[in-house]
């Protein structure tokens, strides 16, 4: 079974830059959750955009055959860490098929706020 | 009036493991809201893909002709019941089209949280 | 500029049967948000579909030439009430091309929750 | 690497009256958050449609090449400011592709909500 794109676009981030309750579970954070429903493991790379300076990237993952994979921006390994309080888009290109939906939690106040959309199919 | 697909994705499932205020209308859950404006009754497949084991379904269901079906996951009767507290995507497959969003609503802290998303029609 | 589709749908459909705060800002709503761009007056009819029994429509309105119409489910005209606390889903067709999104105020907890998606155009 | 559409829309526009929190992060606002992920700049324009008056535009704005551009609606230059507590659809048209993500933030109660989704890629 093989579904999806191999490129998809969140186009807003924002890493919130404070946080209430506990860690790492009410942490401020946004999330690319990706789906690899084929039989042959997914090689990732995301870009990440901003206002005011070139890309950063490739900040590669590897999604594995029959697996979902939920990745904090936050806790992205790859040429720079992904700084909080600041907006950027994130284009994601994979190698085979995957579904990614776009989640933020937002605990700044003292309860936490949701949001999500399955991210933008571009390819 | 026949409307919709037959293969659904939910990248981001999460059952938050808390609630706060009665249960079951503030119990944090995850539904699949689904569809079926036709005229004959569509036999649904729920798999749930995991981060760090196989895929575990079929969950089936039945969403009758003409009906709306909000489903929680946490109430799925199937091969095992769905933790709790757990990274998961969900692939939803149907013989008839139908129409899927997914809703979670997160009251683990002292007021609840919602996100929304139409899922992704994927064939 | 003529843009969008001519049948939309929203799965998750449920109108929190309780509010906090003044109304009617705050009381706990389902909307339908519809842009009609083009140039002559679009015709709209509403279904809902419940899991119980079978739909009720046509709930009839009129998004003019080049105007927005946000319409509470909670406010509809029609062949009866949209019940409270009761989950539904809701067909959307029009004679000329729309856009519709779908959103929900739930404050049934003191502090307010949102949820939006555009629904799924379905042809 | 070029990648959206030239044509986006918001159905559900509203920017909330109230705000509570520091500003301007807490300030309750609508967001179109626009990705060019292309090699050359994208000039963009939106248009406001009203429930009773005749749309307000194009409110003018560039995207540069390989950046990201989160636009509050409460903060848009152009013929007149964007009306608060009233609602609205918005059109956006680029002369490249880009990627369009509406969010609101809606701080009106003393805890923020907040709810997005991938605009309506109309062509």
């Amino acid at each position: 079974m093989t579904v999806g794109a191999t490129t998809w676009v969140v186009a807003d981030g924002y890493i919130p830059p404070s946080s209430t309750g506990p860690a790492p579970a009410m942490t401020s954070h946004d999330s690319v959750c990706m789906l690899n429903a084929g039989d042959a493991d997914a090689r990732v790379a995301l870009h990440l955009y901003f206002a005011d300076r070139e890309p950063v990237g490739p900040y590669e993952l590897t999604v594995p055959a029959r697996r979902a994979h939920h990745q904090r921006l936050n806790d992205l390994d790859g040429p720079e860490p992904v700084p909080v309080g600041v907006d950027y888009c994130c284009l994601i290109r994979s190698d085979r098929p995957i579904v990614v939906q776009h989640t933020r939690l937002d605990s700044r106040q003292a309860e936490n706020a949701l949001m999500s959309t399955i991210a933008y199919p571009a390819g």
